[in-house]
């Protein structure tokens, strides 16, 4: 038989036990957040018509999508991002869903970019957006639910940038440069990439003059934390859609410290301008302070737009996505991950396969009890059996022998102390492991 | 601008809220189950090299698969199931995984089948296996993992039946027909859909002469529950085959009578030959006692070629995988599902934009005590507010007025009894809305 070589696509991983475990955990928690905000999951399919995806993406997404012909000779493709299926389903849906509609999804999505390290072409999104409100309460509480996500996976350090695209817009108009907007946000969003000098230059080949770049430059480099700083930038704010934009960012302000933001987390930075064509108002990206070479780990804003691919009714939206994968690689790096490759806390340990059905009734009032319980299932050498234990990560032995049969009784070895109860009823296990348990959790 | 007709391709679908809160909530309580024996999950991805899918395939799978060339060229297709890539992982990362390996899997696979009623070509899998252990323990363990599972989700009524595939192997050899084993398995296996003539033409169309198609036939007819029958069939199984494979059927009832399973739901039926070539040991599938006509909602059994297409080196597994979408359908049937739309308990209802800040205060308390809590961003009119509610199904509404942020108190108002508590502390509420909470809990 002609054998294949087990192996991935380049750009494609597996995911093993403790990696998959970690992921897990953090998706449990942020669903969480998310719910806790009255936000519910909807799921759309990988595949969608290639023309639903590729209409609103540009040349660099037509590039990197993966699209071919199905059985009937379709045009389909992979999606992207979770946010132009987000514009089909509510566009599809409309009647169905009734607005204000608040979703999330966590979902893999595929870009054929060229492979480097640490970036893969099958990524996870985490995705949050209100679709069909106008006031600024939804910008505010999209922006609380950062906060609150991150505060959930035990995350404290981290500054969020917000900024109002309209600053900008109104910034370029007092320039006289209302057609070149687009372009000229494009280079600013280069700044932290590019320096300034190089951002000046692309700035003027772009047909701004050396006056103007300057003063965009400038006025770009105003950063500031609170209503300190709104009151501060108010000079800087001199036509009526910059003074306007200021007011809405010190209204976000209020909501966000009314609910329960920390406000010095929350920096207002005019640099920010998220590149993304679709964005029409506030709009915010994430830093963890103790790795900000990660880049953001949680972008979104305001898009008025989105929908217009689908219908001519406009439909606001805002919203925001949490990269997971970056999240878990910075978690990795603070060293807030768990080294433990098994779900269970107790590992059953069975020294004759005759013994096999006393291990299983164990095994069955333990997990009744509430405690995850792996059995062993080969009466293996003793030191074979904890090795996986100990390689697996699991925090107690149950190890049965045929004393420990004939007086219905087991012996309970904690892993982490070497600590042994010998021949004790299995009652008492379990009642020596929920207090070990608790401990932990309260510690 | 030219609009596009937002839609979804044929044989795929979006999932709305309460579909996907559903799906959730069972993704939930099976993910619990599966970790209770220890089981942990990876993550593969959801496009692999074409070759790594199509080698044990067959042409069938040929036929249905989603398959293309990538940016690089590359031959590539969308998994069709979680158990090729199963095999390929573990011959990849055998190293680092250490034996025995027991994972499960909850992800999306693809097939191009004809689109029919019911039937998706995205569909979602659970699958939880363990490689690398030849004792029946193992078997009886996957086959208490489906008991569990099902008991996890509410489900009381239903059968698992097993059988051993070598059971049906002596038999074929009984007969001299050895060499027939798999087409006769392929035949046996269709009993339910075509009836038992049409089975017995079809053998002797095979080459199996009349008596021996009866006497086949006979045979898998016979089916029953408990040791009872293990020694009625005692008299059937004449050859050492026959004889091992009934011992290992009455080992595997004795495993899981040990681990608390009621053995009233598990038929030995001599019938189940579970076409796929790559069983080798114990099989079995699982009915819904109240909608049989919905077929096996989780099948599986003992493999033990299964990495061969990847290594020399043989790995025993066994493994099932219940059919997410078919119990959904399922416990819709049974009346078992729940008509929320929302994950919070309570919608905030505002009757005035100046009151928002307030609004949010309040909401970030109900967070805190761990009530889900979402806001209605627009001050609309109350009864739009309560309609969208009622929509969603909200338990609770909190009203705030004027009044309400000049005393600092809430309007509690129970959306399912009436009943409303007008101006009370927000603390009065929120153990109101508790109190009741734990009262639905426990009924």
């Amino acid at each position: 038989m002609e054998r294949i070589k087990p192996r991935t696509l380049s750009g494609f991983r597996d995911r093993l036990p403790g990696d998959s475990l970690q992921k897990e955990r953090l998706i449990h928690q942020l669903t969480a957040t998310f719910r806790a905000f009255g936000f519910a999951p909807i799921e759309t399919p990988h595949l969608e018509y290639a023309e639903t995806l590729i209409h609103q993406g540009g040349e660099e997404i037509k590039k990197e999508i993966y699209r071919f012909q199905d059985h009937g000779e379709r045009d389909v493709a992979l999606r992207f991002d979770l946010t132009v299926p987000l514009a089909r389903f509510v566009s599809q849906h409309k009647n169905d869903l009734g607005l204000p509609f608040k979703r999330y999804a966590i979902a893999n999505v595929f870009r054929g970019e060229r492979a480097q390290a640490g970036r893969y072409r099958e990524f996870t999104q985490c995705d949050f957006d209100c679709i069909g409100s106008t006031p600024l309460t939804t910008d505010a509480e999209i922006i609380q639910m950062i906060h609150a996500s991150l505060l959930g996976i035990g995350i404290q350090n981290f500054t969020i940038s917000i900024n109002h695209r309209q600053l900008l817009d109104g910034l370029c108009a007092q320039h006289g440069l209302e057609s070149h907007t687009q372009t000229i946000l494009r280079i600013i969003d280069k700044l932290e990439k590019i320096g300034e000098e190089k951002v000046k230059e692309e700035l003027q080949k772009a047909g701004v003059s050396k006056a103007s770049a300057t003063a965009i430059l400038h006025f770009t480099q105003h950063q500031g934390f609170g209503f300190d700083f709104i009151e501060q930038a108010k000079p800087l704010c001199q036509n009526d859609s910059m003074a306007q934009s200021l007011e809405s960012l010190r209204e976000v302000l209020t909501l966000l410290e009314s609910g329960g933001v920390d406000l010095s987390r929350i920096k207002i930075d005019f640099s920010i301008a998220r590149g993304l064509g679709y964005y029409t108002g506030i709009v915010y990206e994430t830093k963890l302070n103790d790795c900000p070479e990660m880049g953001s780990i949680s972008s979104g804003g305001r898009y008025d737009n989105l929908t217009q691919t689908f219908s001519s009714e406009p439909m606001p939206g805002v919203g925001a996505s949490i990269g997971l994968d970056r999240l878990l690689a910075a978690l990795e790096k603070l060293g807030q991950t768990d080294s433990s490759q098994t779900p269970a806390d107790v590992l059953i340990v069975t020294f004759d396969a005759a013994l096999m059905p006393y291990a299983y009734a164990q095994a069955h009032q333990l997990r009744n009890a509430g405690i995850n319980t792996e059995t062993y299932p080969i009466a293996d050498k003793l030191k074979k059996q904890l090795s996986y234990a100990n390689r697996k990560g699991h925090r107690f032995a149950i190890l049965i022998g045929e004393d420990e049969a004939k007086e219905q009784s087991v012996t309970l070895k904690n892993l982490e102390s070497g600590e042994q109860h010998e021949k004790v009823p299995l009652d008492s296990a379990i009642e020596i492991i929920q207090t070990i348990n608790k401990e932990n959790t309260c510690a």
